[in-house]
């Protein structure tokens, strides 16, 4: 059997207005990735032939998106209804023939391998003319029902449209479809709009397909799967429930996570095993951890990568371009960003290490600051091998300090320092017998002067 | 119709043993406010005549609270039952004419809907002798049933007293009641304390009416609504319910709270429209967010403002006085008190700012500090806009940084700069060669000996 | 009576391969510490004659782990049943009359109270040959079942030898298990192997007393008592309910917890009567706080001792060997590590203090540091009473400030301070007029160069 070919159409027309936001509903994050892309991802893992975006309110928005990944747009200029914006995306697959799958862009997390199924089925046994996604949630509500003998579809009805017996069947539409590229848009242009509110209804293709004497079948999913989003506290709710998951995941693949509840992945973080997370620890996106990497509590990392036996935080915020080698350090109140700390370096306390070099075994002292930047350009930091650099310097890139040398600490560092040398910047210290306590009794005095 | 006179009566007499406290009860802050000031506020809702707040064990602390807001407190001697309670409130009304509610301090979310559903209550239909107000907890357990039709009372009954019939109603009494003052203290001074405890029992004025032929009329609510301390775990439960509620309306309002579970608002706290909170913001009173604003993890925010569009932590920690204005940006350790961030400022690393004034778009360098405080008084500094703060700089003040002005890294200044200036103030550096090297063998010869 | 001697056998022979892990199962901790080793604090509750731990796989890692607290440990060599396993402790318990206890290194939440309970009920009534632990869980599942009559066990039978109608029995086998050691190995001695899995069963020696006209009897335990760690996911269910419980007596003992769900205490913390805990502050072992102490979000303590009516963080780091005196005061951002904080002394923004004593009500400045290392060796800062550090210092330990001592914002102290006499250490300031303006300019033309 030649793979047949696959396209999708993804539904993002619609406002949104619940979100109370200037940004389109489908661009709302999750793991901190826009919720279409991961739709766009799960359907990527098919190798569609063709994708389209179905656009409508907000149209710049999404458009801006997608453009990078080059997935076509189509316009819905009124929103008729389901139906209609399916239709809309017809030029778009002008030529195409195959498969084609019906997604929403704000039913963000229906997997891969669901769609499979789907497609799948619709080459299956019988060959049925759609392939319709059902769901049984805990409280069905006005979900529209499908009633169903076997997988086989009897029925496909809207709920304030479903009589008594109906509304009793648990199996609700979650809309996402399978059908042919040459049925579909056939039978779309059958769909009429003589309903209460005018609209071209999607689902009315089944009914279609059946009135033509060909069955439907439908694929039944975990309501999980096929939650929508339509206010901020859904989702929250799609967060949260993609979280559970990616968490099980990471213990299931060997990471302690103390307390589950409190790390937040990202979308693409990579965990190795046996690496122990403590509480409240947020993942942004493109970080990679490493076996045997202990994250402490309150870190916050993104675009890092952390090598094996490496120890993070408490308190560590690692931003693009941090890179940790092996059995690296980095611990309270420390930021890195576009830096790297060289195998078994450290950098414990206080300290901002931009745009720099650190080498293996390096120990950065409490309080160091890399000046990277004058206003107007990035400068670098190269701290050699062994090198140990004071608690409390400031080093003023660029500049270099050598394998094995010493900074004393407090120092400013403005020029390169050998290897082996000890660079000391700091000014004598003065000190003036009693002067302490005479400023307290002027105080004293300049405070009960203010009294009176 | 003219508008009722309304009084409160808030009782407090009570110890709060189990709170293991030196605090009273009532004064243990919900949401960052002491939980009897809730009440306080929401009876403030309804702008009554007289508040009375009867006081007991403790009464000290209670009256220093109440005491600035203006209302009375009346003392409660010897915990003799809640009609005993109530009725000291009476001479603290003298004069009054009107609608009194009475309300307990350790039962603080009330809304003032429902105070107001229950003085209407009372003048609506049949103009019962009280309004009781009820709930149906999820296990009735001990409390106090109702037994009513429709909403007119038939019967008032403690648990203990109850028949299995009575028992079997889920209808329970909150204790909090509605009634006119010229019925109240009448009815009160009919109620004996003929009981096992010895008490004068304040639901009794509802059986006393109704022997007078009079009815009472009960109203619902949540049960949550009604829920009462008498524990830590009490507390803890109540303010998690405060919480998901207030949660649940920043969300409904536009912003989003990728973790809600981990966003601890204030009583006050106010949110803008396109907010993104990440996981774990706790803000304490007196907060002002504005439209689009960022708050990243770990930050911590009391009496601040926050201009729209600025970004705030991950890691910030923002004091009273904090001032962000539009577009400005705090970084990652940076603590601001007292501080104002002008317009697209950036202090995003490692910083205190203290009595400070930053101009609109000057940089502040990593490891910045204001030193304020000399001691004995704060001083302010100015620091003027476009300028630029080096990297681990001390700006000692009194002083002002001009306007385009540059404070070399690590510079400690402490005298102003005029606009447009460099200012430097660092030792010139010196370096050692091979010092380092020499240090090191010293210090394995050191370690070597004292391993002899 | 005389207290019967009581002995422990802990099986740990189990590979854990479901955890993903180098470490043994057994090692993994709970609340800061090993479970292995909180089911040993919970057997020395009991005073035990002797202790066993039964290994086998990864054996060394465990053996390390005992070794230290004097316990024995029996090597089983092939893993052949929790019968078998029993039986390689009977050389360790060579010599030993008395009572034995049963239990698994991988169930770890037992509570001595229980196993008092066992002990109890074997020399109670009928003194049964065996006293089996029952529980009752949500699901059974395919646990073995318990048939019993009062609490005379009928029928010991595994899930899959079990009868639909056994199988509807909801009480359940823990395999904890008190025997007399005259019984406990005579009767292993006759448990076969006969079975699907050719193991020997611990649970048949139940039975072979059975058959020797010798009842056992069950005593029955929350199913969370009882939990057992097989992958990383229950070690962290394991992990919540502990702290589960342990917030709630924190509670009960008079600690408000802002938002329990985020506090996490280690198996041995300490905590007074009104302490105040915000949201999410993590407890590492040997903490001890005492009464009226309020600790702020965000903070991380391990080793550390803070006295009356201190207050800590919010971002307070407290690592091992961190005193608060009474009243003294920890803020933002700061890292105390071996250093004491005297009486109302004051560490509040951006600090590290590391091997220090910091003498009564002395205050160190935001962004001081302790310069207490110097590669090689770790060195003493002494700051006296009253003492006044300013802002942005560096202390290069070893060096003592005096009592009342001031040192100038942003010195750099090499050299001891005498009391009550002020210590500057800073470079003169130098300023360019127009410096800045120029700098811009050359700037903007070197970007506009750029461009070209």
């Amino acid at each position: 059997m030649t793979p047949r070919s696959i396209a999708a159409i993804i539904l993002a027309a619609g406002k949104g207005t619940r979100m109370q936001s200037d940004l389109h509903k489908v661009l709302h994050p999750v793991a901190g990735r826009p919720m279409l892309l991961h739709l766009v991802d799960s359907v990527a893992a098919l190798a569609p032939d063709r994708s389209v975006v179905v656009v409508g309110a907000g149209r710049q928005q999404v458009e801006a998106a997608v453009a990078p990944l080059g997935i076509a747009t189509a316009h819905q200029a009124q929103q008729l209804g389901t139906g209609h914006a399916v239709a809309q995306a017809e030029a778009a697959l002008d030529g195409f023939d195959g498969d084609v799958l019906v997604l929403y862009g704000d039913v963000p997390l229906v997997s891969a391998a669901t769609m499979r199924r789907m497609l799948d089925r619709l080459h299956g046994e019988d060959a049925p003319a759609t392939v319709v996604l059902g769901f049984r949630p805990a409280d069905p509500g006005a979900y529209g029902r499908i009633v169903a003998e076997g997988d086989r579809i009897v029925k496909m009805v809207e709920f304030k449209d479903a009589t008594a017996e109906e509304r009793a069947q648990t199996l609700c539409n979650s809309g996402l479809m399978a059908v042919r590229s040459s049925d579909l848009f056939a039978l779309l242009a059958r769909v009429g709009n003589d309903n209460a509110a005018g609209e071209y209804y999607l689902p009315d293709v089944v009914m279609l397909a059946a009135a033509d004497g060909r069955a439907s079948a439908v694929i039944e999913t975990d309501a999980a799967e096929v939650a929508g989003v339509n206010s901020r506290a859904e989702l929250a709710g799609i967060e949260a429930a993609w979280q559970a998951t990616r968490r099980a995941r990471a213990m299931a693949e060997g990471a302690t996570l103390v307390a589950p509840e409190t790390v937040w992945f990202a979308h693409d973080t990579q965990i190795g095993r046996d690496v122990v997370i403590e509480p409240n620890v947020v993942f942004g996106p493109g970080v990679r951890i490493a076996d045997g990497v202990t994250i402490r509590a309150f870190s916050h990392l993104a675009g890092a990568s952390v090598g094996e036996g490496a120890e993070v935080g408490p308190y560590a915020r690692l931003r693009p371009g941090a890179v940790l080698e092996p059995q690296a350090k980095v611990g309270n109140f420390v930021e890195m960003k576009n830096a790297v700390l060289g195998r078994g370096a450290k950098a414990n306390h206080l300290t901002y290490l931009g745009d720099a070099e650190v080498g293996a075994g390096a120990n950065i002292g409490a309080g160091t600051i890399t000046c990277n930047y004058n206003g107007f350009l990035k400068n670098r930091t190269r701290i050699g091998e062994g090198a140990f650099v004071g608690s409390n310097s400031a080093l003023v890139a660029p500049v270099t300090i050598g394998a094995g040398a010493i900074v004393a600490a407090g120092s400013v560092i403005t020029r390169d320092v050998a290897p082996d040398a000890l660079a000391v910047a700091r000014a004598a210290q003065d000190v003036r017998p009693g002067w302490a306590a005479r400023f307290r009794e002027a105080m004293a005095a300049l405070k009960a002067a203010g009294k009176r």
